[in-house]
């Protein structure tokens, strides 16, 4: 199959866009011509996947379409945008472009997701090469509206979505370097493998939160962005943050995954005391559990405060991908 | 070097962005922020480069960061839009990443032309992998304004600017398939690593041209494209195509590298005949010669037209990068 059926194929949409309003010009031109609406900002991320380093060959070409987006509408979920479009740009090694199965799979994944969120596909790249998959979104937010990392202030809630770690565990068991029962391993495999993007949350955020973020690479990782961005630190609860994963496991492990797991897509974010029950109804409009794990100190650095009040530094690194990699 | 000292030390941009007023957020956050500027339409592209299938593992860093940008500015040209930012995403293999050397001449070739067109970089991803190198670009073009690749009508003429060809000469050269005295191989590898995009021509040609298109994979591939979205077929002059390539080559030759040898990075754009003044206006006030080689015809198909006026088919094949490749 060459580049043109290839992208004629599996990555063309038939039905007209969802976004039909701001898409001018969609597949099959030089360029995608996007018209947000007035008043608008275009957020936009870029955010590329390599075999061997963010996924495993032999992983579900379809959860891997889904996942591929995902991790990029994280990134709008992130900044308190709605999602407007995509490019995709794909380097196929000649036996995935000669794989209609795999390829279908993989574009029904992209397309569902894509779908779920009337964000449609309006361009991009088909090329041979090492599996590479390399997508940019497009967002929109209200002016002056976008949920930064710079806006977290001294006395600030910290806050997070749903579950951290569990991810982590996943690629813990699918390296065999745990064993799960079989119902947990699912469980956790399906957070590694289809992630779901706060995006309800993320925009039901906007005008109380004071800074957000993704959190893709560990929470002190990702949240270490955020108090470098602001110029503040925080403390963390370790009941709170112990108690954030979905599955059991040991205390330590527990707190570790949470803290420093990545690919988690949940956000990390910060709002004033006053805004709790604000936050509270966002997360409940947004369908989305929120927990609060500690708050932003002027001092620099993130700690963690044990039980007895003892407070304990860690390490802000979180997953690198040169040093670390899935495989 | 880790993942974020990387972007701190080659593709943070220090001074503040020429488009600052329209980069409302750059580097650093989970996204940018772009606004374009009211009645203005986002023109958007993306194209992602491999080693070894679009260029040379021993390429000199500094052409391949120009021409990663070079081959997305030229997509801004073909639809006559204005270069906004852009975004890099880019996966580096150990040998690459840990050569301080290669990355800051490839982020000097690459921030040298986005200074020369007012164009920063805004975001993106790095990451380890095989060599791939995945751009995309945002423009700005007044609505209704873009040139697209659909309107061509019968009776225009075909024009192309500048030459055709010479990149393919290099590629010969290079790959040792032919010998080029030393100045011509300097000349011609200067086109194929280092090549200019249209800009100016694109934009001077807002509503003179009638369609148009960036020549990447060839005059007879690209062209072909504009014949298909618009309906239309088209009849060249033999004469006038063989007439586009810079360095004297065999007849036969220089015609098939003028219509299939990619990698060109000119503009393909038709125009009525009525506008002939106006293209040639837009031509100098653009500083960039445009040739005019032949027309729009109601029947489908593209023809070379002999001297002696007999027509010969020619095949609408051009690069295809599953099928080809540089190296």
């Amino acid at each position: 199959m060459g580049e043109f059926e290839l992208i004629e194929k599996f990555f063309k949409p038939k039905a007209p866009a969802a976004q039909a309003g701001r898409v001018r010009l969609g597949v099959g031109d030089d360029c995608a011509l996007l018209a947000p609406a007035p008043g608008m900002e275009l957020a936009v991320s870029s955010d590329m996947l390599v075999e061997g380093r963010h996924f495993f060959a032999d992983v579900d070409p379809a959860a891997l379409g889904h996942k591929a987006l995902a991790v990029n509408l994280s990134d709008l979920a992130a900044m308190g945008a709605a999602p407007l479009a995509f490019t995709l740009a794909l380097a196929l090694p000649p036996q995935r472009a000669g794989d209609a199965g795999w390829l279908a799979a993989f574009a029904a994944g992209l397309h569902a997701l894509a779908d779920a969120h009337g964000c449609p596909l309006v361009g991009g790249d088909t090329t041979a090469g090492p599996l590479n998959i390399c997508i940019t979104i497009f967002g929109e937010v209200p002016a002056g509206q976008a949920l930064r990392r710079s806006g977290a202030r001294a006395g600030d809630d910290v806050w997070a979505s749903g579950t951290l770690g569990d991810a982590r565990l996943a690629l813990q068991a699918l390296r065999g370097q745990q064993t799960l029962p079989p119902a947990a391993l699912a469980a956790a495999r399906r957070r590694l493998e289809w992630p779901t993007p706060r995006l309800a949350l993320g925009q039901a955020l906007r005008g109380i939160a004071t800074s957000c973020i993704d959190v893709s690479d560990g929470l002190a990782g990702d949240l270490g962005h955020v108090l470098n961005a602001s110029g503040v630190g925080a403390t963390l609860e370790v009941e709170a943050v112990a108690g954030l994963m979905a599955f059991p496991q040991a205390a330590e492990q527990r707190l570790h995954h949470a803290l420093h797991g990545g690919d988690d897509y949940e956000l990390a974010f910060t709002a004033p005391p006053s805004a709790r029950e604000a936050v509270q109804r966002a997360a409940q409009a947004a369908a989305t559990p929120v927990t609060r794990l500690g708050r932003i100190d002027a001092e620099p650095g993130l700690r963690l405060a044990q039980p007895g009040g003892a407070r304990t530094p860690i390490a802000a690194r979180g997953f690198d991908h040169f040093a670390d990699g899935c495989c």
